[in-house]
């Protein structure tokens, strides 16, 4: 796989097909007791999904790395840091999803886990995903101070101050009135804090330097932003059949969105803004940063 | 505090009273948004609960270190593994707590984290907790690579390997006939898991060598095992002003217990064993042990 490939969408879908082959390798297989749990996080985690924050990792590694690094060491670090993330981020979706939350009953056009299992079996697999993370975070062959680094960042990336004080704020925020900070503020915890994380992590474990994590997180913080943006936007324009979960479900729930609050015409002017601001962030790193650019792109355009 | 003190109630009140105090510095505030997961995170932590994992820590820190060390260093480390392992134990028992699992109103008398707040709330404090212990165990003072070995004993014991799994199979036994091996190997994962994680951590952190490691794993083992023993047996005996849960739930449940197994004399005779190899595994260890002896008597003796 060429590093500066332009054929983004060739290496988006191979690094997503790549991801999935790892996590299907570090998860227990089904036969381990318990076996119901262990199935139905295997349910949870494989079978898709866009792999975006696995596709951060990895991008964001390719960015930071030093050209010439043979790096086998560092693959497998990222593969493991790119399978962490997509562990929390599956576990926080489960979670979302279930009656006392969101209650979905559809993810990707399939059933939702507690739907399939049942809610104890639901919650369990959650809860069991989440120190998984921790644990491949640990397996990486890296120097034992990035661990500490990495293992932290995802700790509070997906705490009380990242994505889970995010899913409070969000769950709190059912019809009350958000000023568009507030929203930001909510958006950057529950969706931006893991995105960002993703981006940060993929360039601790290439050994990035303070100013190529600046600029990682510059543009991580624009990208975050961005693409909860084009979520509120999507949940308006786009049918349930495209989206693979239910359209219009936040308009409905009464939930604040970026649209309910600028209108559509000032939610596109934002996401113009973020767009330019995560291509500027990433400028001093050039080529490498060629499919961090390509993310930023894919993410502000996406129909799904 | 003497390090070999006799006077073992006013040792382990003390250890009770201090990782208390250290769990109120460590979680966020109250003040902090979002406001009300944190005040549920810290209403499940805070306000007592015996801390026998938190003593665990403390009394293989002291069994393990070696005689003379100043150890400031390793009394910051010992307070940060104490509450790592009283947050994993806090936000599986809120787990635990909820309709879709054991759907119990009462906790140490209180009201529990879903009926006090609410069910959405219970279970994002919960996801909130988790990721603060491993936050905690990146923050101790000591080799980088100790904190991973620490933070993978977490990992694994936490999880569907581990406590998460017992809980698993635990929801999954319900009306069903289990052998004594079976309801062995679920204890030893849903409560004995974290039990000798807690050794472990102690003895890690502490610097323990190899031969000190075995005898802690053989005195978690048995005295991990010991506690659910003690807990089936209470679980009968006991009322629920003594318990400050509800008294006959698992057997009113239709679960699996030492007692409709074994009966009650046989699981008396099989804690007397237990006892009798917790204290046989840490001989080699000498008189800094003592306070390990302690909770092993304080364990079976327990009323509640």
């Amino acid at each position: 796989m060429g590093r500066r490939s332009i054929d983004f969408p060739a290496w988006l879908a191979d690094r997503a097909q790549h991801v999935e082959a790892v996590l299907d390798q570090l998860l227990p297989p089904a036969s381990e007791i318990p076996c119901r749990l262990h199935e139905a996080m295997r349910y949870a985690v494989l079978g898709g999904g866009k792999r975006v924050r696995a596709a951060l990792v990895y991008a964001a590694g390719e960015a930071a790395l030093p050209a010439g690094v043979a790096a086998s060491a560092q693959e497998m670090a990222l593969d493991h840091a790119a399978a962490a993330v997509e562990l929390i981020h599956a576990y926080s979706l489960v979670h979302d999803d279930l009656p006392c939350m969101d209650d979905d009953a559809l993810r990707r056009g399939q059933p939702t886990v507690h739907v399939k299992y049942d809610e104890a079996t639901a919650m369990l697999a959650g809860d069991g995903l989440q120190p998984l993370a921790f644990e491949l975070l640990g397996l990486m062959p890296i120097a034992p101070a990035l661990i500490v680094q990495a293992t932290q960042l995802l700790a509070r990336s997906a705490g009380s101050l990242g994505m889970v004080g995010g899913q409070a704020i969000d769950c709190e925020s059912v019809g009350l009135t958000l000023t568009a900070e507030q929203l930001r503020q909510m958006h950057s915890m529950k969706t931006g804090a893991m995105l960002e994380a993703s981006v940060l992590l993929g360039g601790i474990v290439a050994g990035a330097g303070s100013a190529q994590r600046q600029g990682l997180e510059a543009y991580a913080s624009a990208v975050g932003l961005a693409f909860q943006v084009v979520d509120d936007i999507l949940d308006v324009t786009a049918d349930t059949a495209t989206l693979g979960k239910t359209a219009g479900k936040d308009a409905a729930g009464n939930k604040p969105t970026y649209v309910s609050i600028l209108g559509m015409d000032g939610s596109r002017e934002l996401l113009k803004e973020l767009h330019a601001q995560a291509h500027a962030a990433i400028l001093p790193l050039g080529p490498p940063a060629a499919h961090l650019a390509c993310i930023a792109d894919y993410i502000v355009g996406r129909d799904h």
